[in-house]
């Protein structure tokens, strides 16, 4: 089969790769129903992340087992599933604390740009959906297993709640999904900092009462002035850079809470300005196993539709040019269909 | 009459200072039952931390008012009464979430190592003790001011539950105080990190069920053993250095929460690091006003005897040896009275 290789900065290649088959007792094998490109594989895509070589791609995944290891027990093949971008045997402490993406058997996904993948700790990694779904759920689906998941996270860890005012800083697929999931948990007023129209206009769509499009010190200025001079209860951090996590902290009011779910790139906190800006700091990577049940049903009710900031979908084969989109930001997020 | 003047490193004088008088109507003026010597104070004390010229010292303090202006409506001369290091109006919006210690009309509080002073936003400051108290009961009275408080919103910010497993690093007053904050939190296992006899002693008097004597990365391994690789719910950062922080932070499971109650001093987070570290982070100035009245109530009833942090007791005329004696580590805190 063939599947996504990065090769070095803007070099992403789409050729023969191992067929994957059961290694673990554990593993599963997952026939792929649609794939995508993620903002975090820009980094390295960007040449702002170290390489070892070339790399396979990919860790958003949905599909229908076609086969599983000796020791799965909760799913079967036939099944439609969907798991995270962090494999987590669901048991171990950290697990059982919600916090999935930290399991001490934790893996990193890799490979999902592909027309099969498999999957390990397939027990404590993937959720099966109600049943087989109608091709026009999948996106939306498939924005549970790290995008929807993400976003959520940074949403919960930012402590949203009904009546709140909040901001999200990026707008970018994981901000935007902040949006929807900080209008689901109630919020009053959501701020979303963004200077892209068609990006607004799906932040409008998601719930975003209120855009700026000021940054840094400007930004910061603009959301004091719309609260009193207090700041924000919440801010999602959706970025990752040193400007995106000073603009959060400072825009949040003194015993607020910032989340931060992306991987920061040369991010350092200097501990005497973090200690009298008062703001509860949390994030990491998202925990989106502890999500899944409620967002999959979410979704399969009908009640959100996060599969709209798939603003380009390609088949598989096109990977390349899904990066591109992405990278000159002429695409929100590209859907990948095998 | 006279008051603690900071010159410079390791020089406190107790000289003639302004008696202080009503400036504005919110103002009261209060003669001292007791002061203190501050782990903070220490910082300048050993020119660690920059200096304007010569200094009035001292930030703790309870007694009776003598006068208040004309403003004032909450509390009246005669009352005995307990305020916060910083001063807050109690009804702005940063006040009113909970975060007294940044009220927009803040002013951190300082000349009261001296027998009378002014304090600022009497109304929204002070808090009034049911009587006058015996004078045994002074010293624990006193705690609430500041380092009670302190060590109080250490284990508040540090989510300490029922149950919980808590580690405190730092064995200062503060630290020992957040040992028996936790404690009456509910605590159930409180490991606290000290090498020091007297102060371990005093931490098992307080609740601490364990002692570790190691430090850095020796004493995150210490306690990632007695945790089963998994780390503590509840860590309390008493010390304010970069190794006490890493430590903290390192020390505390995926999901749990660290707080952090001293001034960090040259302090740099790691962007990366927290982010895997996965804990909630949360600290800034206590907001001591917050949990005075329950503070006052906990000791005027006997429940609880944080006075004891107190082993030295001097006259006030012998600040500076209260001073040498904390710097020197001979004394835990140094009580002055005036």
């Amino acid at each position: 089969m063939r599947g996504a290789m990065l090769y070095g900065p803007r070099d992403v290649r789409f050729e023969d790769v191992e067929q994957p088959k059961i290694v673990e007792p554990t593993d599963a094998i997952i026939r792929m129903a649609a794939t995508c490109v993620c903002g975090s594989d820009l980094w390295p895509y960007r040449g702002l992340q170290p390489m070892n070589g070339p790399t396979p791609m990919g860790h958003e995944y949905c599909g229908i087992i076609e086969e599983v290891g000796s020791g799965v027990r909760s799913v079967k093949p036939g099944q439609f599933v969907i798991g995270s971008f962090a494999t987590s045997d669901n048991t171990c402490p950290n697990c059982r604390y919600g916090y999935q993406s930290s399991c001490v058997h934790r893996e990193f996904m890799t490979r999902a740009q592909a027309p099969v993948l498999r999957v390990p700790l397939a027990d404590g990694t993937l959720v099966p959906t109600p049943g087989v779904p109608p091709e026009d759920l999948v996106p939306s689906l498939l924005t549970t297993s790290d995008v929807l998941g993400t976003g959520w996270f940074a949403a919960d860890a930012a402590n949203v709640k009904p009546g709140a005012t909040v901001v999200v800083v990026g707008d970018g697929a994981v901000g935007l999904l902040g949006v929807l999931s900080a209008k689901q948990m109630g919020a009053e007023r959501i701020i979303a900092m963004s200077r892209h129209e068609k990006r607004q206009s799906l932040a409008r769509d998601f719930g975003a009462t209120d855009i700026v499009s000021e940054r840094g010190d400007d930004g910061v200025r603009r959301i004091l002035d719309m609260t009193k001079g207090i700041g924000a209860d919440s801010v999602l951090e959706c970025v990752g850079t040193q400007e995106s996590m000073m603009q959060a902290i400072q825009a949040t009011r003194k015993g607020g809470h910032v989340s931060y779910v992306g991987v920061p790139h040369g991010v350092e906190l200097n501990g005497e300005e973090l200690f009298f800006s008062h703001v509860h700091l949390h994030g990491g990577p998202a925990p989106v196993r502890r999500y899944l049940p409620n967002l999959i049903d979410l979704v399969w009710t009908g009640k959100i539709n996060p599969g709209k900031v798939f603003d380009l979908k390609l088949p598989l084969d096109q990977v390349a040019e899904g990066y591109r989109a992405m990278d000159e930001r002429r695409a929100i997020k590209a859907l990948l269909w095998p």
